[in-house]
This record gives structure tokens, sequence and C-alpha cells, in this order.
């Protein structure tokens, strides 16, 4: 039986994790589950962010479920960099999943685009470039200051993370990959970019790959989001790019992310790409579709494909079925969802 | 009398300058212009991208205006790094201006933004950051290749760009400026832009301030387009945000931009944000609004802020006037914009 540790957090991730957990036992009765206490409130009573004891622990699970974590309260950066960015690179997390679609029944923003057009998926490297946190400050709060951050990219890093967009696309029916850098201006990095894409596509013939500078592809994912299949990019670029990408169809209150290890020699984990809401928590009235779609990417990656395609299918659904406007009770969401996924 | 140093380069570059310096001519009589002619045409032909005599040239003007320069058969990065960034950097150009309007009888594309509701202006960095070229490639196509990039920020560089932004946001009516970075991962450099950026705003409290994480700023560029006044950023989120912004705005057609050295101890060169369309190249379908309003940020520039208005003010004329699906002509659409210009 699969043992998941799950981090409900702070804010409305509590309660958008609980309707994940009911869908997740509709459709795959008996996973183990663990909770643990992380976030913004543990941080305020103990000051801690991430023991190295609870690391180990949940080192040995099958996967992580997290709601949400922050507070305006925390200085900006502890639990980003602590907690978030911790396990991302401690677990080797090097494949961080963002699906974007444009589901029927959303009112997405854009007026050219319709529902079902938008189908794509964002591979971004989740252990590697300007995360790495390399950098320093000198000279602070002086004329002389210099601030120095620096990208740190492997052949490494980059070739698997590529490998892993190349299978994806393989899968899909349009086996397409986009690779987008800034190849014109960061030369270095760009040219190991482009080189470990040009050897993958070498391996994939089947597959239809081409290039484009970040600042065209954040374009294009406002005028043409329809054009894009897999899209491969490295960290700080797939993060900028994930966020337009989820606002055109219809907010990360949508949106469902998995920081992935392929290898399974850690835990993966998965969380809903939006933020605690601390305006909202507490009242039953948050989304809990992108936590929901964040389990199914979990049970997908722990190879139950079929249970992962019923409770897509009941996002569907339940999207489908709501009337813009009215307001919806996260409690009731879980059930129909949970419903739905086993009908 | 003004002085101007004309790149027309290629593709449409010479066909909306010509549109652009006619509208000049006619609300600004007597202007001197020289020609360079720099690009893909001149390095194919000699080999040569910005010779150091045509730098010391330029550096004798006032102003330069620039068409486009690129075309598919040169290397990526040739003109980039050698000609646009070189002369961002030489010249000193620490400001790049790019305004985003959604004009009256442009059809954005999205649904919930009204013409004239976006009136907003990124104030992009121009001669630090991951621009900087710092960075390189060890052990190359082997398994332990690693390539670096490296942003250089410099408290010099950051609070000068930051104060012309407050400068900027003081004269316009809403006077918000929002801050743009990615303080929580990128802790050394974003501890250095808060920083700068929280001294100028001491000096300003006439204005309101705002702070934006990229991936937000990214997401709310797409979403809200009205909230934003002045924005002030870094040179790669500045360029990544001014693609989405134009994208919003009606396409990169229609966006004119400044790198813009505010001291005037060399020229400020201004360009509309579009390319040379070798596709369109020769036949008289380019649109020159871009490179027109480029022409008014230049006699901003250069002191002359009515001319600058009329000028906006016969583009206004122009867009409201347009038929959607219509082919325009660029010499008309120019012959237009310079009679509305002195109407
Ligand atoms: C919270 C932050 C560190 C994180 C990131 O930048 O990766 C977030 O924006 C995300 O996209 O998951
Ligand atoms: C051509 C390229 C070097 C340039 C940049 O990245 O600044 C362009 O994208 C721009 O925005 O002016």
């Amino acid at each position: 039986m699969a043992r998941i540790a799950v981090v409900a957090g702070d804010g409305i991730g509590p309660e958008v994790v609980a309707q994940a957990l009911k869908v997740l036992d509709a459709v795959h009765p008996g996973i183990e589950t663990t909770r643990y206490d992380l976030g913004a409130a543990r941080y305020h009573r103990t000051g801690e962010v991430l023991p190295d004891a609870v690391l180990t622990e949940l080192a040995d699970h099958d996967a992580i479920l997290l709601g949400a974590v922050g507070d305006p309260s925390v200085p900006p950066g502890v639990l980003e960099r602590g907690l978030l960015l911790k396990l991302r690179f401690a677990f080797d997390q090097y494949v961080n999943l963002r699906p974007s679609r444009l589901w029927p029944g959303v009112p997405g923003p854009l007026a050219n685009v319709k529902p079902g057009e938008v189908d794509l998926v964002v591979v971004r490297e989740g252990t590697e470039g300007l995360y790495a946190g390399a950098g320093g400050v000198l000279h602070r709060d002086t004329p002389a200051e210099v601030a120095t951050e620096e990208s740190l990219n492997t052949r490494h890093g980059v070739e698997r993370v590529v490998r892993d967009a190349f299978a994806r696309a393989a899968r899909r029916e349009r086996r397409k990959v986009t690779l987008v850098h800034k190849t014109n201006v960061l030369t270095h990095a760009g040219s190991l970019w482009a080189r470990a894409f040009a050897a993958v596509a070498a391996e994939h013939p089947d597959v239809t790959t081409e290039y484009q500078h970040v600042d065209a592809a954040a374009m294009f994912l406002v005028t043409q989001p329809q054009r894009y299949d897999v899209v491969v990019t490295d960290n700080l670029f797939g993060d900028i790019l994930t966020d337009i990408a989820a606002a055109v169809t219809g907010g990360i209150g949508l949106a469902a992310s998995g920081s992935i290890n392929p290898a399974g020699t850690y835990p993966s984990m998965f969380e809903p790409v939006h933020g605690s809401a601390p305006d909202i928590a507490g009242k039953g009235l948050a989304d809990p579709v992108a936590a929901v779609l964040s389990a199914a990417l979990l049970l997908d990656q722990l190879g139950h494909a079929d249970a992962a395609a019923r409770v897509t299918a009941a996002v569907g659904v339940e999207l489908a079925n709501r009337t813009p406007g009215v307001p919806l009770r996260t409690e009731e969401v879980g059930d129909r969802l949970a419903a739905h996924a086993v009908a």
C-alpha cells in the first residue's frame, strides 16, 4: 500500500487537502497517510521550518501531498527556501511538472481561445539554474554595493529533464516539444541547453521540436496558447511561464503541480500552485480542484494511471457544470468529485 | 538642430523607419539625419557588426532611430550581442522604456479588458543583470559539463533606474510604481533591489508603491493589466514582462521602446519592439505605428514634449479608424499619421 506524507499547511491548505484525500480514498482506497505539521503555524510556534528529523521521515514515503504553506506574517523567503525549495533540492525533484488545460466550462481571459483548445504541460527543471542560491552581496548599503546571482546548469541536470520532456511528449497525441530559453543573451547556459536538447531530440525522430526565446514564448502563451504541447525550460523561466499558462487557462486556482523525482530515489511532491489565501481561509470557499488535480498527478506518478484518469475526468464534469458567479463550497465540490470519480 | 543617426536595418526596418522620419519631419522640421548601414546585410557583405569607427560616430549624435535588425541567416546572438546590446551598454542606456497602451480601436486578446483601460510603462534596467554576459562553460559536451550565467547588480545601477521610474510616476496621473523581482528566491539581488527601491520611495511620499514577484506579475499582466502604472524591474524580467504587456495590448506590432541614457552623456536609441519580419519585407504591408511611436519617445527625450504628444495623438486617431481585417499599406499609414500630427 502506498504511504503518503500529507503536509496540509496553512490557510486554505488543510481545507483543499481534505478534499484531495477524500477523492484519493474514493478512487484508490487504503492509502496510508501520515500528517506532518509544517508551514507558517509551526514556524511561529517553534521557530522550525523543516527539522532534519522530519526531512528524514518524509524521505521514507512514496509521495508527499502538500496543500499550501505561507502567511504574510512570515518573512519572505523563509518557507520558500527553507521548506519548498529545500524539499525539491534534497529529494532531487528535478521534473517540475505543470499541466495547463482550458477546461470546457471555465471562462478563460482570452477572447479568441475556446475551451478544450489548450492542453499543454510545462516540464520545468527543478534543481538547478538561478534557484541554486549561488550569489552574494558585498558593500551592503554603500554606493559600492554589488549583488550577484548565479545560474548553475549542468549537462547532467539539463539532459535528464529534457529526456523526461521528450518521453512525455512521445506519449501524447501531438508529440511536440518546445525548448524555451534565451540563447541569444544567455549564451553560455543557452548553449548547454540547446546542445543537450539537440542530442535528446536525435533519439526521438517521432517528436517534433521547436525553440523559442523566453520573451517570445511569454507572448505566444497569451496570443496562441493552443500551439504548445510539451514545453521544457529552466527553473526560473518555468516559474514565470507556468503562471502565464495558468492565467490563460482560468487562473492558478485550477493549476496543479508535481515536483517529481522520476527515478523514485526520493519521494515526489504534489501541490496546487495557489497559495494559502489567508483571506478566505476557514470559510469553506476555497476551490479544491487544483489540490485534487495534484492528487491525480500523484496517482499517475505512483503507477495508477487509471485512477488518475478517473479523477481528471471527474474534474472535467465538475467544471463543465459550474455556473459562473455562483459561489462554491469546498466540501461539496470534494463530495461531487469523489462521486464522479467512482461513477 | 537635433542630429539623429538612423539605422534602418533589415527586412521591414527601412520601410517603417521611412514613415517615422516622415512623421518626425512633419511635426518637427529640420532634424538632421545621418544613415548608418548596420545589420544582417552589412554583416553578410563585410563580416562587420559594429565597427569601432561607427560606434564613435554614433556617439556624436543626439539620438539614434533604429528600424529592425536581424535575419534568420545570421547566427543567433551575433547582432543581438554585437549591435543592440553593445549599444545599450556602450552608451550606458540604463533606462529601457516600454510603454503599453490598449488603444481604442485595437482588438486586444483579453475578453474583459476594454480599450483605454490599460496604460502602463515598464522601466526596464538596461545595462546590468544577466545581460552582463558574465559566465562560462567548462567540460563542453562531456557528462561533466557545467555552464553558468551571472546576474550582476550594483547599487549604482539599480538606484538610478529606480529613481527614473519614480520620477516618471510622479509626472503621471496615478503615481504608482510596482517593483517586480523574485526576492523570495533571488535573495541577494532581490535584497539590493528591495532596499534601493525603499530608499528612493522614501523620497517620494506622493507615489504609491507595491511589490510583486515576477511570476505573479506575469499572471496579473494577463488577468488585470489595468492595475499597473509604472513597473520597474531588472533587465531579464523586463524583457519578458514587456512582451506580455505588448501581447495584451495588441501585439509587438504596436510596441515602441527607448533605450535611454537620461543624463545625455551618450545618445539614446529608439526602436520598435518588433523584428525585421523578413516574410513581409518589401511588400509595403508592415505597420509603421511602432516605429512612429518610437519616434515620439525620441522627441520626448529630446525635450519636444508637444511634438511627441501630437504624434501620439495622431496614432490614436489612426488606430481608432482602422477596420479590423482590412490590410494596411505602410506608406499610406505614414501619410495619414503625418497629416493627423499637424492637423
Ligand atoms: C514559492 C516559490 C519559491 C515557488 C517557485 O518560485 O518555484 C513558486 O513560485 C512556485 O512556482 O512553485
Ligand atoms: C534581441 C534581444 C537581445 C533583446 C533583448 O533581450 O533585450 C530583445 O528581446 C528586446 O527586448 O529588445
